[in-house]
C-alpha cells in the first residue's frame, strides 16, 4: 500500500540519492572485495548525501527529520548494494555531534563532518562487558588540560575508517557504575590510540567491526563531547533512532529480497516450467509480501512519530523486534526459492541472509527488545 | 502507537457502542447459552448503532466510512462479548442492499434495516460448493411476476434471526458457469423456504452457521436485487470490506487477548510468584504486543485507504491474511499462560481460542488470500 | 518407518481392541452427546481391556508393560472415537493402586478395578493451587479408626463416573508443604462427598473436568493408599509414565488426522481439480508426515526405555513437549485444507483440533517439560 | 536418550576418530583458512579412516554397514571441526565405485581409495541445469578405445583436491532425456580437464564448490564405471544413502550446537547473572533439546533401516527434511543467546549457522522431500 510519508522534497532527494547508486556504486560494487572504499563518502560528501542533516551554516543540507536517512538506508537496500558504516555514521553517531558538540566543536567537526572529510564511529563496547555501560573499564584521567585515555573497545562499526571515534570512557569512579561515564571524541592518528584487527562475520563483507586500542592516549579537554559524567542519559537518548533506523534497514531488506527473488522465479526454470507457476513459489512469496506490508505499516508509524518527536523507546523496540524477526524470515524463504544459488555470495540473496542476522542483535538484541516492551506493560 | 483514523464523531460513537455494550451486553452475556438473543438487534436499532450507515431520510444515521463499523466491531472484542452476527449483517449484508437497492426497495427496507427490524443474511455456498460461485446449484426459474427458488444452502451466518436473505441462485444457464446469477431477496416466511438445522462448531457459540432450503419458493420480482445476471459482479466488489472487517476483528480479538492475559497473569501465583514475574511470560506477551502493533499498523492503513475509497482487492487479502494468522498465533500464546483455565470456556481465553479458528478460513481462506496476492505481484 | 516395539501378543490384543472399537464404539459414538456410556467401560471389562494389566489373581490380564496401555489410547485415536476418561483410569490412577495397595485392599478393589465395575479418578488439583501440590489445602484429620476429609478438588477428569477417587489431602502440617499429604481413597456415595459441576471445555466433549467437595467424609483409615505423609513422593513416581501416555496420544492423534486429511483432499474437488492435486496439500501433508515420523520415532524410544524400566523424568519431558506440540501444529496444518468443514465439529478434524489444545497443558504444561529438561542439562 | 545402534566394534572405531580429530584436526584447524589440507586426507588413509568400508583384499577396512560413516560424520560435528569434503568422498561418491567397478577398475583404483592416495568428487550439476538430470549437456562422443568429452560442469563439491570425478556426460541422444547418460571417471591432469574457479559461499568455508570444464577430454574407455547408458538409474540409487549423511550430520550439528551453547550460557554473564539463569535461556534450549531428541530418534531409525538393507527413498527424504529443518531452527536459536559474538566466525555458533542454510539444500531442497513424501501418501 502507498506510503503517505514523504513529501516532494523527500522525493527528490530519494531520487538523487537513488541516481547516485545507480551511477556511482552499483557498477563498482563487485569490485569492492573488502571494505566500501573511503572516496565514497567523499562523493556523498561532495553530493550533499552525508551532510543532508548537518546545519547549512557549516555546509550542510539543514534538512529536517528522520526521513531523510530512512530514504538513505531504503535506498542502498533497494539497489542490493552497502554503504558500509554510512549508516552507523549518519543515524548513529552524528546525532551526539548535532546534539552536544559546543560552539568551538561545531566549528571545528561540523564543516568536516558535512562534507564527508571527517567519518566518525562510536566506542563502546569493551570485551566481556557486551551492551551493559556498567561494566565499561576503559578510563580517562584528567591531567592538566587533557583527559589521559586508557582501555580497549571492541565491536566498532567504522573504526577503520573512522577521524571521530566517541569513546565511553570512566572519568569517575562512582559507586552507580552507570555514572561516571564521559563522551570524549578520540582523534586518528593521537599517539597512543590504535585500530585494532577487525572481526570476521558472517556477513556485511563491506563493513568493518573492529578493535580499538587506547594506550595512554592524551585527548584534549576540548574533545569532551556533552557533560562530564553524563555519558548514559546521552547515550540513551538515541537508542530509539538507532533501532528504528534499523527497523527500516530491516522492512527495505526484506522488499528487496522479494523484489530479486520476484525477478529470479520469474526467469528460472524447474522441470521445464518457471518456478513461479509452482503453487509452492506463489504461496511464499504472497506470505512474504503480506508480512513485508505489516512491517513497513509499522515503520511508517513509527517514521510518523519520530517525525513529530514522539517516538518512546517502546514504539522502537516494537518496531526493531518485528522488522528484524520479519527480516530473517523473509530472506529465509526466498533464498529457499534459489535452490543452491542462494548459497553462493554472489547472488545478492546469499549476502541478504548473511547480513540479515545480526540484525536481531545489534542495537539490543529481540530480547533486549521484549524486555523493553513487557515493562512498558506492567509486567 | 496512538492510532490518527478517528475523527471526534468517530470518537463519540465508540462511546456510546462503548457504554452500550458495558451495561446491556456485558451484564447478560453469560445467560446467553444459545444465540445473542434477537432483543438486542432492536436495542441496537433504537441507539442508531445498527443503522449508523444507512441514509438519514430512512431513519439510519447517515454516517459516512466504513469506521464505524469498524469501532463496533473493535468494542464488542475488547469488551471480549459477541454480537453474534452483526458484524455479517452491518460490513458483509448490508453493502448489497445500500450499493443496489431501487427506490422501491429502499423504501421497502431501509427503515426497517436502519431500525434493526429487519435483520438480513447472505446465502451463497452450497453443499460441495465451497466459496467457488462457478458450482452454484440453487436456481430462480422465471415465471411471470415472480421467480421460483429451489435449491439448498449451508454455512448461512445470522440465517437463524434473518428476515432478508440474499439469495444468490442461477437464473439463466450460461457456459461461464460464473455467469447467469442473481441476487434475490427471499424473505422469512415465505412459502417453501425453511431455515434448516444448525451447524455445530467449534467456536461462536452466539452466532449461528445454519443450512437453508428453498422448495418451489415464490419470489416477486421485485425482490430481485441489482442486475439481473451480475451477481459475480456484485459480489465480488464487496469482498475487500468483508476482509478488511474480518481483519478489523482479529487484530482486536489479539489485543482483547493480550490485555486480559496481562491481567491474569499479574494476578496469578505459580510457585509463590506472581506468573507475571517470570521471564516467559514476560518474552510471550511482548512478542504478542510487538505483532499486534504491526497487524494494528496494517489494518489502520488498509481502513484509511477504505475510507478514501482506494483500498484494493489486494491490500484487503494482506491484511486479512496477516492479521488473522496474527490472531490465532497471538490467542495460542496468551491461552498457553492461563494453564489449564485456557482450556475452561468459562474464561474469556478458551473462547477466544475456539473462536479464532475460523477466521483463517472464512471470508476467503488464507490460501485464497496467497493466490490473490501472489497474482499481484506477477506470479 | 516400521515400528519394532511390538510383540506378536501385542499385536493379538491390538487387533481385539480394534475390532472392539469398530464394532461396539465407531457405530455409536454420535449418540453419545453427553459423556462415554457408563456401559462401555463395563464391556472393557468383559473383554478383558480394562484390566489388562491388573494381577490375573484378581481376574486381570497380567499383562506386563505399558505397550498394552498404548496400544488402547492409538486404537482409539485411529479410529477418530474418544474412549472418555479410561486413559486416565489405566494409565495414572491404576498405578498407585497396583505399586500401593497392601493385600487387604487389593483383595478388596482390585477384582472390580479389573472387571470394570470400579471406575477411578484422581484428585489433586484445588481451585487456586494449579499443579503445585505445596499449596493443597483439602484437610484429612484423623478421628478414630476414620479420616475426617475436608476441602474442595477441581479438574477431576472422570471424577463423574468414578467409584474410587484418590484423593490428595494434607494429613499433618508439616513446615515443607509438599510434606504432610497423604493419599486417601474416597469412595463414591460417602456421606459428605459430593460430585459438583462439570468445567465447560474448548473439546473433549466425552470426557468430564469435575468438581468435588469434600464435607466432613469419613474415609476409614484402612483406604489409606500408600504411606501416611507420602503422597508428595507417590504422586512423582507415576509422572514419567502419565507424560508418556499423553504423548502417544498426541502422536496418535496427529497421525489420525494426517489420515483423515489425506482421504479428504483425494475426494473434495476445488475449482474443478481435487485438492490432493495442489501442490499446497501435498508439501503441507509431507511436512505434516514428516514430523510425525519424528515424534513417533521418539515416543517410540521412550516406550522401548520405559518397557526396561528405564524411561526418566527427563525422557518422558521431551518426549511429552515434542509431541504435543507436534500434535498441535499438525492439526492445525490439517485442519486448514478442509475450509469451512474444519470448523464445523461434525467433522473429526474439528473435534481433534478442539481436544488437542489442552494435551501442551495438562499432565504439566510445556513450560515445565522445558523447566525439567533444562535441569538435566545443567541450567 | 541413549543410542541403541552401536557395537563395540563401533564404539572402537568411534573412539579412534575422536582420537584423530582432537590430537590432529583441532589445533590446527584455525590454521586452515582456505580448504581442508590434502594432507589430513592422507592421515585419515593412513588410520584406516577413509577407506574404513573399502573391500579388506585392497587394503581397505572391510567393514560392514554405513554407521561408520555416520560415525566420521558426528565425530567432526561434535568437535566443531570440518574434515572438508570427506564426507562427499565416503557417503556419496565411493558408493559408486564400490558398486560399479569392474575387476580392472577395483585393481586400479581401490588401493588408493582405500588409503586416502585417490580422493574422488562427482560432476553432476550443470550451468542451469539444478538438480534435474533432464538438462544434463555435457556430452561424451565415442572415438576408438575413447570418449571425447566436452561442457562444464559446477556446484562440485570436493573437486579442487579430486583425483578421480565421476562425471555424468550424455553418451547418446534420447527421446527420453533421462537416458542416454553415463558415468565416465574423468582423472585429474587428463589434457582438456580443468577445475575452475571455486564459488564463494555462506558458508563451509574448508569445503570447495568448484567449476569443472570439459574441453575435448580424452577418456579411455576403460573408465566407463557401471552400465553405459544407465547413469540415471545408477545415480538416484544412492540418493537414499546421501540424504541419509546429510541427516546425520544435520542433527550432530544441532547437538553440537546445543552443547557449545550450554557452556556458554553458563560462562557468561549478562547483568551480573549467569546467562544460564534467565528463564528464556532454559526454555530455549530445552526446546532445542527435546527437538534435537527427536531427530536423533528418527535418524537412528533411519539408520537402522539402512543398516538392514531397508531403507526406502521417503525414509530418507523424511529424515533429511525433518533433521535438516530441525538444524537451522536449533542453530538460530541456540546463536541468539550468544549475542554479537554469535555473529562473529571466531565463535563455532556463527561458523555452524552459516554452514546450516546450505542443508536444506543440497542433496535435494526440502521441496524435493516433500514431493517425494507426498507421493508416498498418495498426493
Amino acid at each position: 500500500m502507498e506510503r503517505e510519508l514523504f513529501s516532494s522534497e523527500h522525493d527528490d532527494f530519494r531520487q538523487m540519492v537513488r541516481t547516485f547508486i545507480e551511477k556511482e556504486v552499483v557498477p563498482h560494487t563487485e569490485e569492492w572485495t573488502d571494505l566500501v572504499p573511503r572516496e565514497v563518502f567523499d562523493r556523498l560528501g561532495e553530493l550533499g548525501i552525508i551532510g543532508v542533516r548537518m546545519p547549512e551554516e557549516f555546509g550542510g543540507g539543514g534538512a529536517p527529520g528522520f526521513l531523510y536517512n530512512a530514504i538513505i538506508v531504503e535506498e542502498a537496500a533497494r539497489a542490493l548494494v552497502s554503504l558500509g558504516p554510512l549508516r552507523c555514521h549518519m543515524d548513529i553517531v552524528s546525532p551526539y555531534f548535532t546534539k552536544f558538540a559546543n560552539q568551538e566543536q561545531r566549528e571545528r567537526w561540523f564543516p568536516g563532518l558535512a562534507s564527508g572529510e571527517l567519518f566518525s564511529a562510536i566506542a563502546m563496547t569493551e570485551p566481556d562487558t557486551g551492551s551493559d555501560l556498567a561494566g565499561i573499564r576503559t578510563t580517562a584521567r584528567r591531567d592538566g588540560d587533557s583527559w589521559i585515555v586508557n582501555g580497549a573497545k571492541t565491536f566498532i562499526t567504522g573504526g577503520t575508517h573512522a577521524d571521530l571515534v566517541v569513546t565511553v570512557a570512566r572519568t569517575s569512579e562512582e559507586e552507580n557504575r552507570r555514572e561516571g561515564l564521559s563522551l570524549l571524541v578520540v582523534e586518528a592518528g593521537m599517539p597512543g590510540f590504535e585500530k585494532g584487527r577487525r572481526l570476521p562475520k558472517i556477513g556485511l563483507p563491506l563493513q568493518d567491526l573492529c578493535e580499538l586500542s587506547f594506550n595512554d592516549v592524551r585527548v584534549p579537554a576540548a574533545n569532551l563531547l556533552g557533560e562530564e559524567g553524563q555519558a548514559f542519559k546521552h547515550l540513551t537518548g538515541n537508542l530509539a533512532q538507532e533501532r528504528l533506523s534499523i527497523a527500516v534497514g530491516s522492512v527495505a531488506a526484506a522488499q528487496a529480497a522479494l523484489a530479486t527473488t520476484i525477478d529470479y522465479v520469474k526467469e528460472r526454470k524447474v522441470f521445464g516450467k518457471p518456478l513461479a507457476t509452482f503453487q509452492n513459489s506463489k504461496f511464499e512469496l504472497a506470505a512474504v509480501a503480506a508480512e513485508i506490508e505489516a512491517g513497513q505499516a509499522l515503520v511508517d508509524r513509527a517514521l510518523a512519530r519520530h517525525e513529530r518527536g514522539e517516538l518512546t523507546s517502546v514504539d522502537a523496540a516494537k518496531a526493531k523486534l518485528f522488522s528484524t524477526e520479519l527480516q530473517n524470515r523473509a530472506i529465509d524463504r526466498c533464498l529457499q526459492l534459489f535452490g543452491g544459488y542462494g548459497y553462493i555470495t554472489e547472488y545478492p540473496i546469499a549476502r541478504l541472509y548473511a547480513d540479515a542476522r545480526v540484525s536481531r542483535i545489534y542495537g539490543g538484541t529481540s530480547e533486549v527488545m521484549k524486555s523493553i516492551i513487557s515493562k512498558s506493560i506492567g509486567l
